[in-house]
């Protein structure tokens, strides 16, 4: 018997009720599915965010994953609730953004939650999180067909990310999120790299952010003296800017939206 | 098979093991409950709160849910144990206010944990949480009769809340909670307006808190320009104050006990 | 059908993805398990405070239960990755001294985790978390044979609290973790007041930490007047130090190093 997962990442906190009444809905509607909290500590409204945190931990999630995003300000106004079927996967939330993970795949398909059968009734105008979120990733879990959910989608609400720049032997990019260790997590990713700099050593690479200046890209954030700062490739994929047993974050000032330079050492 | 649903408030935090302990000892005694978080965020011994938690989301739950509520500041002095049932459901902790939201119930029944069998062993004198009202919680769970927990209980501690006045043309709550957003819930609920507005439109009413003169309830948090302040009917049924895309009761410095008044407007 | 419960203690904080990629890495490999958080508060790298929290929390779990232990400020480097299986349960962790609990006992077997085919492809330099230490927890839930996970560690990193010390009718402990209630947990474990002060009754001993002096061992926390200083024995069968509905760490200064001295009252 299958146990599908839903992941669910919001901005509630962890301090009301909310997150604890979205899993409530969904155990009752699909005791077999497992509900695994991405993260609640989205601060309010901040859809960017939310979105980086689905794109950085989809892909290790088993396929038929249903991610359930809820940062939704807009709740109760005309912006639409939808669905969307991308990289074997589902992901779910309102038409603010939240999704651009599922949306960025080519192939993905958005359909607007317009089902009442797949509600919870009567549906609130400000907890779409319990009323109608929650109910329907319950039912996609329960092998509700995508389809029946609404009709297609075909100018959903995309958050693309600034876009990597190349310039002479040189690619930047941007710091796009310090995580619990301070560490600073660019859009960089490992393909972008290996296509910028083919065949490049990881010795050869030398990284710019503010005022540092990193030669080569560490193993690991063991692999320097206490306090060094270094670049590693990290867990999902992207170049990370780190300080060994330290918060660079915080040590240095760095924050999303910081440029990142990657050349090839003179 | 049926999976009860177990929902957990506590002021344990969230840094030590108290919580995880607690879903240990459920999940051993009833592997197939769902322990479900509610908050573990109550300040050290806040009755009050916790008890608003579970009058806030009870109603979310279904018949059956077993609500665990351990804030028990009087751990191992002669406070009682209770379970109680009420609303279909059953509601486990100390005898302290923590489980006004069943008792509130006329059809509510509360029996003294008084029956060994139920418990942990040994009982420890600090920590009821995990050796008293957890292994009641999964007893229940696993469908031991309510009347076998012990007997009858005919003077819990009650935690009636002020009642709302009713003025002249007007009608006087309090406010109870404020959430992660900031968001200022009331005691007024939406059965009280309507019985002492009837037929009032919701553009009709003006609501007046602290400095704060509102005119109309609002459909949603998104319905007025950011900045603005609102009174809308929350998730939960109550009258709500909140501000578009910002934290009210911190510019506004409105705070739980504050005063909150509807009329209809001249 | 067995149940088996995963505890999972980290230094991941919760307001990223990790800790719920975690969850769904044994999900994905072991649905019937249960994962039970105990604590991802733990501050970074904080290998002794991990440890701790194990110590306390690990007798209340069944035979069988998994606890997987991801504090790991060397991942990537030459440190190992071992499971322990001691006290009839099974630790799972870096080798740094965060599995102490189970190496503390004399019959306890440590492997190093070697076997590939435990792990999750393609192994990551900077997260063993998802990609050793959850899957092996997953692979032992599955009734793999603890023997298969690697060869014997001789010399697993051990982290011996300080002993206690004992003086001309004193016998001298430490505090070791603050909880959040601002109680002060001390190495003074049930067995070894009884060994230093034979059928000593409570009353009769003398507590003294920092500038408090505490006359007797109170049976429960709310035993006294607010605002009283008390010893209590814990609920993990340790001499705490707590202020009656309040913070005895705050108050007055206690902290994680701090002696603490018992004697027979004069």
């Amino acid at each position: 018997m299958t146990r599908p997962i839903i992941t669910f990442t919001s901005d509630f906190g962890t301090q009301d009720w909310f997150v604890g009444v979205v899993h409530g809905v969904v155990h009752e509607l699909a005791p077999e599915a497992r509900v695994v909290n991405l993260t609640h500590a989205i601060p309010p409204g901040d859809v960017e965010r939310a979105a980086f945190v689905l794109e950085a931990a989809a892909a290790d999630f088993p396929a038929g994953t249903i991610h359930l995003a809820v940062v939704d300000p807009g709740v109760g106004t005309a912006r639409r609730a939808l669905a969307v079927r991308a990289r074997e996967q589902f992901f779910v939330g309102p038409d603010n953004g939240v999704l651009e993970h599922g949306l960025s795949d080519p192939a993905a398909e958005a359909r607007r939650l317009s089902d009442g059968r797949f509600f919870r009734h009567p549906v609130s105008r400000t907890f779409h999180g319990r009323d109608v979120f929650a109910p329907v990733a319950a039912h996609l879990a329960r092998a509700v067909p995508f389809v029946e959910l609404g009709p297609v989608v075909s100018d959903p609400r995309r958050l693309p990310p600034p876009p990597l720049v190349h310039g002479a032997g040189e690619i930047e990019g941007r710091i796009r999120y310090i995580d619990r260790f301070g560490n600073a997590l660019t859009d960089l990713r490992d393909e972008a790299l290996e296509r910028a700099f083919p065949g490049a050593s990881e010795e050869s690479l030398v990284v710019r952010v503010g005022s540092q200046t990193i030669r080569g890209i560490a193993r690991s954030y063991g692999d320097r003296p206490v306090g060094t700062v270094v670049a590693v490739m990290g867990s999902s994929g992207r170049l990370e800017i780190a300080m060994v047993g330290g918060d660079v974050s915080l040590r240095f000032g760095i924050g999303v939206g910081d440029h990142v330079r990657v050349r090839l050492r003179a």
